[in-house]
């Protein structure tokens, strides 16, 4: 456990305001650190079956340690988790608690329990504190900054949810050296990500650094504060997405029609998985477009080869639908905005900007020439 | 059908600021209304069979006119309706009708389909457009101002739900003819607690006027205007009840614990009939408390007597849990702030103040006096 000091970033939204705590050793200081800002309340921990049995029983520790009461809520791991069964199982619960709008629901591990909690923290009673205990990579950078919070409807992932800001989020370094590498190399995608919407230095940081953002050194929580500062100050201009924010999709219209291609079978192909294919295509794609240069898109997957993730179609094992069924999937996808295709595109690394009415023909085409069917027609 | 042009009360929230239009007629105009303030958009209307078959033909005409596409999601009258299950029914015929953001959830109907539809407006794509067009007398004056929705949960009403604001609200005062008298009545006693609140010209000119509200004459829309300006006043001090807002819940506190005692079961007790008697009992009670005149408490009963609306305890029909069980069941309300009892108390006709920490048992002393069983004890 470390003793240094975490590191602090503000996510400045006005009477919304609230810190990400990132650093070693900070499930131990949990209890104090809520205490110390949300006095005198109780909490509801929602978690899952994973995540509680590798970490619960230190948390807890921490808690009682700040005198805060709980009661705690697990859950089976999973994407299905995010339903409206378990949204229910959740809002009962902390009603069986009864927990009233000043006490607190903790989401205590990855994107699934960050969104389903913040879900139900933003509707009982109208609205609870939230507080995010976020245990896996892609919930430190992505998911527990910013709001966003949601189930998912059999019409597709993520269609249902509210805006509902943290009070607080602790951001523990330590805890992601028991992920999975493969879970550790999808939220590296979207670590990535921020670097290649508009912060080039980050990027060219994180391709000099990743080794060390792996093993886990002081570079881990700088990179991680890097990338929750970059989201922060998109999410401060735009909190409900009505313009800029889109520009956090990068990557996602494609990463999300791979994802529903697959079936969202994590065996084939994981979200950070299918955001880092996806933003490999968007830079082709802007490189198809002469909008960037062959060499940035060249750079992209250079970088997401060498950390292990996969960077084009074809690195999708098993069958995969044609190319126009990939673009069915991308015209169902939620980001199209009265009937046109919008994208996040490209003029260089850091310079990512939100694209209206991309003719669907042109995706077509692209997605025909990545497709990994084409790809074996061609001659050798 | 009145040819006069509605009423119209601004509901001041920045930028949700928004407009009731109050006056008979209004669903004729409800397509020009909604294509002029959202063009260009589609609309899924939330209604309930009764009003379907009384009113939605009307409206779906209305809305061709105004050029705007519709689908239609019928729900069972009544309380029930406001479940788990029936949101997730609405959100998905949403989903189903393809609607975007910047679509339009239309709820038609009574309380319950605006909280309800409300709700699910709030959710999908966390947050759609929405507009409503209550046919209560009691959703023209109270749901349909501040933004409140929800559902209830088994451990409670109105428990699960969000702050959403509309785009617009119409008030078609004609379609309150096809009310049954008692439903009036009680959408009644939510139009005189803006008075007793906070209002007191309004409760003297109600005093006055209410054979007027009651048989439909221009009374009834000024009635209502003023109802809804009252509100509007409460909620732009205050959107998402810190502090004044819980001004509202004058006779809700009582009123609530009556409806609990009597489960929900509206043959022997609506809403607004327990809001009324609340009301009766909250400037009685004030009254014992020596915070208020007798001659106010009077002044209340005497109205809602004339009005014909219930007004104590004994004008329940049928067995009441005793004096204890129902004070069991006001700390149980979520008005409850951490573990002490808030009522909304007054000092006169208008001059309700929200009193915090009021002793448990001066409140079981007051429902023991004013209990059926104790005044049948009484020597007469």
């Amino acid at each position: 456990m470390s003793i240094d000091a975490p590191i602090v970033v503000e996510v400045g939204l006005g009477d919304r305001t609230y810190d990400i705590l990132i650093g070693s050793g900070l499930l131990a200081r949990a209890g104090a650190e809520i205490a110390r800002r949300l006095p005198g309340t109780r909490a509801a921990v929602v978690t899952d079956a994973n995540v509680a049995a590798a970490h619960l029983a230190a948390l807890q520790a921490s808690l009682e340690t700040g005198g805060i009461q709980t009661a705690v809520i697990t859950l089976p791991p999973g994407e299905k988790t995010k339903s409206f069964a378990r949204l229910e199982e959740v809002v009962d619960g902390v009603l069986a608690a009864k927990l009233e709008r000043g006490d607190i629901v903790i989401a205590f591990g990855g994107g699934v329990i960050g969104d389903l909690a913040g879900f139900a923290a933003g509707i009982v009673r109208r609205g609870m504190n939230f507080v995010q205990i976020p245990t896996s990579l892609l919930a430190q950078v992505d998911s527990s900054v910013g709001g966003k919070t949601g189930i998912n409807s059999p019409r597709g992932k993520n269609l249902v949810g509210v805006f509902h800001q943290p009070k607080l989020v602790l951001a523990d370094t330590g805890v992601l050296d028991t992920l999975p590498i493969r879970e550790f190399r999808a939220g590296y995608a979207e670590l990535a990500k921020y670097g290649l919407i508009d912060r080039p230095e980050i990027f060219a940081w994180l391709e000099k650094n990743w080794v060390q953002v792996f093993a886990g050194g002081p570079e881990r929580a700088q990179a991680i504060a890097e990338a929750c500062r970059a989201k922060a100050d998109v999410v401060a201009r735009d909190e409900f997405e009505t313009g800029d924010r889109a520009l956090l999709n990068l990557g996602h219209t494609f990463g999300h029609a791979l994802e529903a291609a697959t079936q969202y079978d994590g065996s084939r192909l994981v979200h950070g998985e299918g955001v880092a294919i996806g933003m490999a295509l968007a830079y082709r794609f802007s490189s198809r477009l002469n909008l960037a240069s062959p060499d940035d898109a060249a750079r992209v997957e250079s970088h997401l080869r060498a950390v292990g993730l996969p960077w084009r179609i074809a690195d999708i094992p098993g069958e995969l639908p044609d190319a126009e069924a990939l673009l069915a999937f991308i015209a169902q996808d939620k980001k199209v905005s009265r009937g046109a295709l919008t994208f996040i595109l490209t003029r260089g690394i850091g310079q990512a900007f939100i694209a209206k009415d991309v003719p669907a023909s042109e995706v077509l085409s692209f997605l025909t020439e990545n497709h990994p069917d084409q790809q074996k027609m061609r001659p050798r």
